[in-house]
């Protein structure tokens, strides 16, 4: 694979275990809201689902902060909840409400049709497509996928945002139900992951959101078992993917645990991960951390947090990202001092 | 104070250092709406704030649960908001939505006159009395506060559960400020803490509930620092003063730090933290930290983690209690398997 680029692409370089002087940037949901270009295709798709699987509209999203920051990778526009509606779920984007979806109680019913997963799950494929062919050849184009835990906590719950109570409910109470059906949701995970890299992704990056708050034993159970096996069943169709794991707000026996197990090539960092002991200790490339406040502070605040980032990384292959996702809020010009502050 | 006792209070010699073999055990919220009697006794005083701050209510609502379950310690049925109060902050309760306030930006305007506070809080202090002549000679009683970063989270945001993004905000933009606001709350913190000492109770705990998603130099700068200066002057005052605390999901390092630096007699764990690694390393007693959805689950599954932390937490001082508060659809049931399964 290296050898058809013309050019280096600098993320894929620190998967691969390169620590860069100035490292590369991209921003958890660098595509969205914040951009004003952003908004304005959002409202001309009128909903969310059809500007995310619509593949020209995914595409320029996805491109729309590729120009106007020149980041070193690009993230496709897309969401985690597209698994279970491949698997037959629906899930409806409310304005201002979040995501909702029937709970459910059984993975039985899901749809295991690979042929209709694949037909479902075309568009995104076709957007990975016309962005790699918009993007800088410099630019490394990342994938992703949401892990089975965070998906179950929406199917279990109905929505998001509840502090995984109805999941852990299940898990408790049905750990062979609830663990058939986090297998049924790593297969599908697996095989969009492999699709993606297939479609032109240099890397996948797995979102397990609500990995925090979970006790050791059921974090090894929902959270490191699930990952392990996707990752080895990705490995096993592509042997060169290049994983990025980001188990949200894990412990740090957690994150060390789930490093070590997994074996990706990459861990992200939440906010208050501690990135030096992370960059000292994880023997991978490590991904984040600043905090999503501090950019929208910006000032004095901002060039201090990335600095100290900045020195807690040097010379260990360190992606610069954010511990969370950008906010709607944050100034256009507190991202670019950002660049400056890293970039020089 | 202990010559006075006829009989050990088992919380009370573990924060003194003492390994029980059946750990004592306290529900955080055990007096709270999974009660019946909780239930009604809400109904008929009208308002949240009716039943905190009426002594004879409050003393009831403390003294249920111990009837109900024999609980090794009582907690004073009261809330955090009580200090914002106190500086002139009027909280109200909404049913279903919680507190809201007037968002603060400055603390100049903060009612400071000790005399105040006192006559403020004096319900509270009329309440531990009435508590204490309740209670079995054998029951620890606790107070509490809420730490300052907590306090100012809601000060912030005239509410709770926006992610701390308002007082981060303030502490990132105007750091000068903001630590005024720490210390003053701080120190109507300490002013409250000793006056529960004073008025009956056993130990004090300090709820840092939000002390999640900090970069570590701000966690030093508005967890740490602030609490460092109350447990202090809490000693300075009463030198036997036993204080708990709780920054609750902190970092494994963050946890490490605080004990170090505050030089607390316990610190209570969330429900992620590793037990067995806090019981080891901290040198001072440890609680918790059963997960309430364990709890709500019941069955072999609450079994199962209860045993875990008995065996993490062997020959070790412990309390046991929840990572995290009773949540109100906890089946008494519940509670009582979990009694049984510590105590045999």
């Amino acid at each position: 694979m290296k050898s058809d680029r013309k050019v280096a692409r600098k993320v894929l370089s620190v998967l691969e275990g390169s620590a860069e002087k100035t490292p590369p940037v991209w921003l958890m949901r660098q595509a969205g809201r914040y951009l004003p270009e952003y908004r304005e295709l959002r409202a001309k798709a009128g909903s969310f689902w059809k500007l995310a699987l619509t593949p020209d509209y995914a595409a320029e999203v996805t491109l729309q902060p590729i120009r106007r920051f020149g980041f070193d990778a690009a993230i496709l526009f897309s969401d985690i909840l597209t698994v279970p509606e491949a698997l037959g779920q629906k899930v409806t984007f409310t304005e201002g409400e979040g995501p909702s979806l029937v709970p459910v109680t059984t993975s039985r019913d899901f749809d295991t049709d690979r042929e209709k997963w694949a037909s479902y799950f075309e568009p995104v494929y076709e957007a990975l497509r016309l962005t790699r062919a918009g993007l800088p050849p410099e630019t490394t184009l990342l994938g992703f996928a949401g892990a089975p835990w965070t998906l179950a906590t929406y199917l279990a719950a109905g929505a998001g945002g509840d502090e995984q109570k109805a999941a852990k409910l299940w898990a408790y109470r049905d750990p062979e139900g609830f663990g058939y059906l986090l297998d049924i949701l790593g297969e599908c995970i697996a095989f969009h992951m492999i699709r993606q890299i297939d479609a032109g992704a240099d890397a996948v990056q797995i979102f397990d959101s609500w990995a925090s708050g979970l006790p050791a034993p059921l974090y090894r159970q929902v959270v490191i078992a699930p990952t392990v096996k996707i990752v080895a069943a990705v490995r096993e169709a592509r042997p060169a993917a290049k994983i990025i794991g980001f188990p949200r707000a894990a412990t740090q026996a957690g994150y060390e645990d789930y490093v070590r197990a997994t074996g990706v090539d990459a861990v992200s960092l939440d906010t208050a991960a501690p990135m030096d002991w992370a960059a000292k200790n994880f023997g991978c490339a490590v991904q984040g951390n600043l905090d999503p406040i501090a950019l929208i502070a910006g000032g004095a605040a901002l060039d201090r947090a990335v600095d100290t980032i900045l020195e807690q990384t040097a010379g260990k292959p360190h992606i610069f990202n954010l511990g969370h996702g950008i906010l709607p809020e944050t100034p256009i010009a507190h991202v670019e001092q950002l660049l400056k502050c890293i970039r020089g």
